[in-house]
């Protein structure tokens, strides 16, 4: 059926107008009604580059993928979700019965459809239908604003998942943009005592900076290895965040972690890294590399919920459906001040 | 050479006198003047019953093992220390070379020395010898009672290392005394979301439920399973820390764990707990026991000095040391508002 | 469809008839003809017994989970199987979109759905429609006889790994049953340098002690702790499975474990076992509780195809499908030198 | 004191000498006659380079790490030893109270001590004093031989127990040079069902694949990625070990590995890697690196003596300690049929 939706027609060209969209409720979906929908910068390179590696758009795709809205009709086998239930939604779906996803390892099943990557259409469009097993409903105190953050702040769940935060940990993370600083609180609330965060633009260091538990480094002006070691009495740090998706981050990151630690690469960088081996065995560092999420919506949900993490300071402005072309050229200009920009229905 | 000492001359008996010690400082040692001492759950016990299970005191014993203080004179191989600094003690000492400890599970070499545990003594005494090693300096922030608080919330820490606690779990804590209470402090600093302790006393869980994070439940007058499925939508608990030590505490306490989830055993009863395996096998529930800690010291010390976790409003009261035994009389009451009793030199 | 089975009618009555049976195939399922069936000591106990905890026959079931067998119809979605596949099959099958599915926890799923467990029909019957999700494909030089030998050898992959073993663990089996002998080989197979075998039956040892690796103990006539001493020159054991399910194994189990060793409990012990927690806090032991297995009937093949494991010797008859009826019987006969009979079609 | 010893007087020369050893045995070190040293590869590249990366040998330094002998004398406070104890013993002593070493990870304690790394001498001497705390008896039916071959084993064992081999895993090993053999004999003994052994010279694959597990591909003549997809059905190796050094090894190495799979880096590429950080990301995969060994000495010997593995054959030619010059001459060639050469006294 026809829908209205904000349609990445090529490169550098949004549309606001009606496309055809399956909106068939299956006996485990949920149609939701949208409320919020954050702007990534997944989706902002989608309009300005029109890919991302080998994810090409090459035909009018709907944008947008973190949501928050309300459910208005429910599937006839699902038994968890009312009409009304207000809730946000896990973008991946993988096929339910591959080997990865038996093993609890979705997220890399190759058979993954994601909203908003080619050709997938996205949620920037009044109403969406979804598995049921993929959305959660929101806690009374959770706003849709904040459902509609907890995409991204998954995506520092998840690498605090796999990192393996041990208790008063000491984390870095390199990279103030907004998945480093929903790293770093995620980290926090993971466990870490604290968390270093480096950026080379100070304005968002200052966001990142307003958090307990969060010191920042602009490596511009100040080393991160004095500033690791001072910290850490010359031990290091237990892990380091690679958030910035810079290459030339990975230079001398082995000298910022302490022995037995971990390195959890979350930014891809456009070309290879190097890695000096007998550097890191020296210290037995650990590298893991995250691919989204698995399983943690729910707990992003609880620890938004709990008070132990605020995203709402990192919504930096919102705009109406109406305005989506607008807010996603605000977006393509990466002011510094700027986090999260959001759409709301 | 003879020192100053809160001697337990034998069960019921205290008296404050010289005793002869040895403050020889061997070349990896400190000499460290003591400033403020805990007193914990099981220097009363020895105090009331005059022994710990198979650990029975036969002979004075000075008593304390929860220390912080200055150190006064440095052991000649000793690095990372100078005098002045102030810091706080891990109490157990262990055969460097044993098979445990190169594993760093030092905690249960059995040739472990722990203060205050019969025939060692303690350190209720103006002095003490102590290896660099299990020696902590005390962040600028970190006030010396707080220092002395290290010990009794490392057992927390700890407990919660060995839950391997996930970003976002929920956790109960089954009795809200010190022990208790730390752990629930200790998992919620540590990536739990929430937690919801129990007790049978009021005044136990109105100090416990002043944390944000966590909510209580009198057991007495509510079913503490409606809470959890409540809390959990009927999956339950990710981890469950029974800290009340009563046999009974294990009766279905199973049914409070997720599938997947742990029960973490920190009280001791002191007969046999019964577990119907069955229940457990149905969600594969793995139960740690935990004994003391390992290696947390200075992670509990990084947790406190980032503000995650205030330990301040846990201590009740300040005694001198010169008052010491009316603490451990005033201890011996168990008043239910008392947490924890300090005495200071 | 009728099809003829083994119908246990109710306690103690099996009849050998037809029975209407769902012989659809779905699309994403597979039809098999049935080559081999394993006769599994829970097959016999609801024979004998009618029940097994909470689950009762009160209708007449067929019986039969431990099956291999051949492709014979492929659902329209399928993609990895063809007509004339050799394959066995995963007995439960769990809800794909429930929460502990997609955590990886597939076989703690409440909705599990397992053959020959009231009110599921089983496979003792030529043909069984099954979903391509939990059929396995056998590697060419693995029989159908060891194809039905997967299920049971599946609880021994599986307990060894939610064991954790590290390379040249020593462990102890305690029990020498079917169960008891597929964990001692998986556990070596899975990286332990040796295991100790105890039973009351020296015919069970025996067929355990033929095994390179294993070592036997009778503890009708010698101390388990004195053979574990020795193996282990006085650390303990770094795994204790109990695979005997007899309450009285768990007598003093935990004085053979090893300082920050672990106890898997396999069988499952009609009444509560008794636990000392202060005895095993001593050591930190761990306890892991398994439930059938997840993802690894995969792994079993492939052990079983390098020739890592060899099951053959422990298939001590088989019988024609028409004589079902007597296999049971000699399976109730539980003669010691039986480890598996099967049924062939 | 004087002692004969084979020393490395500078860049490619050596001699059979006295020279001063200190040779004083304290309270808790043995005393051990020499009977078997191993010829390791770091042993002829400081014969034939003078260095590796930061350790040169700017003064005569006796050669040799990997040993067996026997006790000859004990020092005062061992307790587990005897004089006639046949052993072998683990090179590098770490700083037992340093914070790596607490927890358990003294491999990487930066005190470490280590034999033949400049400036410390190795053991091609008739006598050696060792830490009591790493040396280990000898299993009755280990020889000398095999007790030296511990060493080298030990880095495949270590390598195993890092990758966290799950039974059943099927592992790649890029390199069939010792350690590359021995690291697949590892891995098959720690769980592995199958390994695929690469390299680039078929006398050297025809030592690996003689062992049962083993596959071998020469790369000169196939692609490695081809056998990893034909064998595992085009999932992926659970896990691939490199151990060829080789940088150019690293491309595509990621290709072989199955979604949520792991590299272990065991050789040392004198360049820096590269590693495209969205490849591995796409499949999660996990990177380790190690150091040596900890804490596997007596595995690896358990290991040998239960049978699982043989290192027997890899010992290709054993030399009287007099002629241990041409012993490092031999071992210089680098003859593709020398796995180790031994030297004994």
């Amino acid at each position: 059926m026809k829908a209205r939706a904000l349609v990445l027609e090529k490169v550098r060209e949004l549309s606001l107008r009606d496309i055809d969209l399956d909106l068939e409720v299956g006996p485990n979906d949920l149609k939701i009604k949208i409320d919020t929908v954050g702007v990534c910068g997944s989706d902002v390179h989608y309009y300005t580059h029109g890919r991302i590696g080998g994810f090409v758009v090459n035909a009018p795709m709907v944008l947008g993928h973190e949501a928050a809205g309300v459910v208005v009709e429910v599937g006839a086998q699902v038994r968890r979700f009312a009409i009304g239930d207000r809730v946000c939604m896990e973008p991946g779906v993988p096929d339910l019965s591959s080997r990865a996803t038996k093993l609890g390892l979705y997220n890399v099943d190759p058979a993954v459809v994601f909203w908003a990557t080619p050709p997938v259409h996205g949620v920037l469009t009044p109403y969406v239908v979804h598995p049921a097993a993929f959305t959660y409903k929101l806690p009374d105190n959770v706003s849709f604003a904040e459902g509609a953050m907890v995409e991204p702040f998954a995506v520092g769940v998840w690498a605090s998942s796999k990192a393996g935060i041990k208790p008063g940990d000491t984390a870095v993370v390199t990279g103030a943009g907004p998945i480093g600083i929903m790293t770093a609180l995620a980290a926090l609330a993971s466990g870490c005592a604290r968390v270093i965060v480096s950026d080379i633009v100070d304005e968002k260091l200052a966001i990142a900076g307003r958090y307990p538990g969060v010191s920042t480094v602009n490596v511009k002006t100040a080393r991160l290895a004095d500033a690791v070691t001072a910290a850490t009495d010359g031990w290091g740090a237990d892990i380091v965040f690679e958030a910035s998706g810079s290459p030339r981050a990975y230079d001398d990151i082995h000298a910022l972690i302490s022995p037995g630690g971990c390195l959890v690469a979350i930014g891809m960088p456009v070309e290879p890294i190097k890695i000096d081996v007998s550097c890191y065995a020296a210290k037995e560092i650990r590298i893991e590399t995250v691919f989204r999420y698995a399983n943690v919506f729910d707990r992003a949900l609880q620890m938004i919920a709990s008070g132990k993490v605020d995203l709402k300071p990192l919504i930096s402005d919102t705009f109406p459906f109406e305005q989506s072309i607008a807010a996603f050229e605000r977006a393509a200009e990466a002011r510094p001040r700027d986090v999260k920009l959001q759409i709301t229905f």
